[in-house]
């Protein structure tokens, strides 16, 4: 173990989740513990804002604050898609890369944890590997974040909890309704849900099955091609048994050509603009048009991954366990890791965590095994449930005022600009 | 007050809630503290079920189960669409009017609720009329529900209280997220929320706003027609001061010309309303169009109505006090009633249950007053705020099992039929 005196730079990069200020705060607190560490800086807006040196002082933040953000969802830093391309754009890359160790040595950080998906943790990669080219010391270490839950090597991934524990309850709330509206008539309903290229989230509805049988009734995910005639066979199947029909989609889900069925082309408005519709849009399009059942959508949005009045507790305890592992491996002189969660066992649920090389992470995409899914494909089976069902146990207690939650905010002290602005 | 023996029977209408069985739970534990009420019935699927004599003796269910059913959404009883249309059917009504005293007469039912909106009390005052023109001793009290919360007389609706509540922490969510997103090229999202001809849900929303200039930064309600010129300036304008726009909007608000923005006019609902959807994608298109802003929408759908696990304790409570009001009416020789909610007070809000004659209440409906919202009208003002806000405090607790919401079901033990079936 090597000491290294020096601050500590924490940002937070791609969609928001439920729970990645609870990593954020894992890794303040963390931070706070360790004299090596001297400044905690924040990066305003991922990587875009430290190459503009938008640089906040978590020092003048209350403490308050800090455990305030283990309940407030979105990214109480700010995020950003910009990526550093090194193969779409080599020179803008590598301006890039020298305006960001200019930033870095400007406020002497030696400690660098950026939270994020695929994308961010492949930056966090390259910063790493930059690090060691220009020989200066600096720990980087990445801590997982997606509700996507597309990482490879970690169990699962901080944020795909809670939005599964939030989706399970909506699809259970919703089918209270529909089942209650079902006459001979018939109903259905689709419930589309994110995931453009992974199903895990409409996967995890599955979860509101309390019995075999129980809604939802069919899940499609993008692993899977949508065999159309087969679909419909199984909502009138559904339909026949229970009167109703609940089916939770994922908006990247594809027809058996490969292509989404919310990007069908072939439909025209007025204006002869193709129309593009979302997947649960234009599945009840179908529904309405084959089976002459009345089908209504719900389209969650951001408030799936926002929805912090019902986190995953489980989650959001390991995402701040993630975000004091990745400031515990740096102090301890390891650098070059994404954090991942291993999960020890099922029954009871038994996790910690570890390390994985930053290399091994970026640009692989982990789907649903096919074995996890029924014969027909249309619903998760026992093995999927085994592995999501811990991931949505206990609950988080937000802060209520006046009915609705109090989240936090930071004061965003600006921590002196040392360079000239970026070119 | 005249003793009444017999059995009651009670039933639900419409589009349920997430507090319409807490009216539910209300009707059967009042009744039970009732000698002169008998058996306590519960007809499936309104008033279609008992012309179909589809009875449930509610005395088989569990003590247990009927206090749950204050924290369950949906409509355990099930509900239905069906209208006794003297106007456009004088034949089929007058059939059906002589079949539901047939089966009331057959199960000595002398106390009937109806629990459910304008057209629920609508047929509710039908059967009233007609119990007094037939001689047919009758006590018939409606219990008030509707998200839609446009019932004249009654202060508000049971069932409002916590769409708003939801969907007022869910506008609070989404903003963290795309706040946290938010770049110099600005972002909108448009959020769907339900309302036909009313604006309350989308209105209530404006109490995510913790201070002036907080999301929602508009919001569109079907009262006020939308000018769309002005509309589009006042989101580039909040854009750029805030980098992001959050917008609320009423699936049917109506442009200049008054057409629905989301209108399909070829789907009719069984009222003959139009079906509705797509105003935030309708929202969406012109935005991204117009502003260049990328958009993206959420529409709740189902899931505001359903929201159990974020209900306001406020509106479960007065939903089981309205059920208990209309028996107590009842017993005490009151009929022809809707129950309402009466405001003696805001701050501290204070309440009580009164009567309206059930004549007063049929196909009015209430809208939001103009002068409850801004000049502009892209926000419901101060007077809508003090009218809203107690409606959402306080937090039901619903039964967590596994991380998910553990809701009850009815047993449903039916009464043995006494008639021959419908004709």
């Amino acid at each position: 173990m090597s000491e290294l005196t020096g601050n500590l730079l924490v940002a937070q990069s791609g969609g928001p989740t439920a729970v990645i200020n609870a990593s954020l705060a894992g890794v303040i607190q963390e931070a706070g513990r360790h004299e090596c560490i001297e400044e905690i800086y924040g990066g305003l807006n991922g990587v875009l804002g430290i190459l503009n040196e938008e640089l906040i002082d978590i020092n003048e933040e209350r403490s308050r604050t800090i455990e305030g953000l283990k309940t407030t969802p979105g990214a109480a830093l700010g995020t950003c898609r910009y990526k550093i391309d090194f193969k779409k754009k080599p020179a803008a890359a590598a301006r890039d890369m020298d305006r960001l160790f200019e930033v870095l040595a400007a406020h002497n950080i030696r400690y660098f944890h950026y939270i994020g998906g695929n994308d961010s943790q492949d930056t966090a990669h390259k910063i790493h590997e930059q690090a060691l080219a220009r020989g200066y010391e600096l720990r980087v270490n990445g801590v997982p974040k997606t509700i996507d839950n597309d990482l490879p090597h970690t169990d699962h991934c901080p944020g795909y909890g809670s939005v599964i524990k939030y989706v399970g309850a909506t699809v259970m709330e919703i089918t209270t309704d529909v089942s209650a509206m079902a006459t001979d008539d018939g109903a259905c309903c689709v419930i589309e849900v994110m995931g453009r290229s992974a199903g895990w989230i409409a996967a995890g509805a599955v979860l509101a099955q309390r019995q075999p049988g129980d809604a939802p009734h069919l899940i499609l995910t993008p692993e899977i091609l949508l065999d159309e005639a087969a679909f419909l066979e199984k909502v009138r199947a559904v339909v026949a048994i229970n009167k109703y029909c609940v089916i939770v989609v994922g908006e990247g889900v594809r027809n058996a050509a490969g292509q989404e069925l919310g990007a069908d082309a072939s439909r025209l408005d007025a204006f002869g603009h193709p129309v593009l519709s979302g997947a649960a849009d234009h599945l009840a399009e179908v529904i309405t048009e084959k089976l002459k059942l009345k089908t209504r959508t719900v389209k969650l949005g951001y408030a799936q991954r926002a929805a912090a009045h019902f986190a995953s507790l489980t989650d959001a305890t390991e995402a701040a366990a993630c975000g004091v592992a990745a400031v515990r491996a740096a102090v301890e002189g390891k650098t070059g890791f994404m954090v991942k969660i291993v999960r020890e066992q099922s029954s009871p649920y038994q996790w910690t965590t570890g390390l994985q090389p930053l290399g091994d992470i970026a640009n692989v995409e982990r789907l649903i095994p096919r074995d996890w899914f029924t014969a027909d494909g249309f619903l998760p089976n026992e093995k999927f449930v085994e592995y999501a069902r811990p991931l949505i146990e206990g609950e988080v207690k937000v802060t209520i005022e006046g009915g609705l939650p109090r989240f936090v905010e930071l004061v965003k002290s600006r921590v002196e600009k040392k360079l000239p602005p970026r070119a």
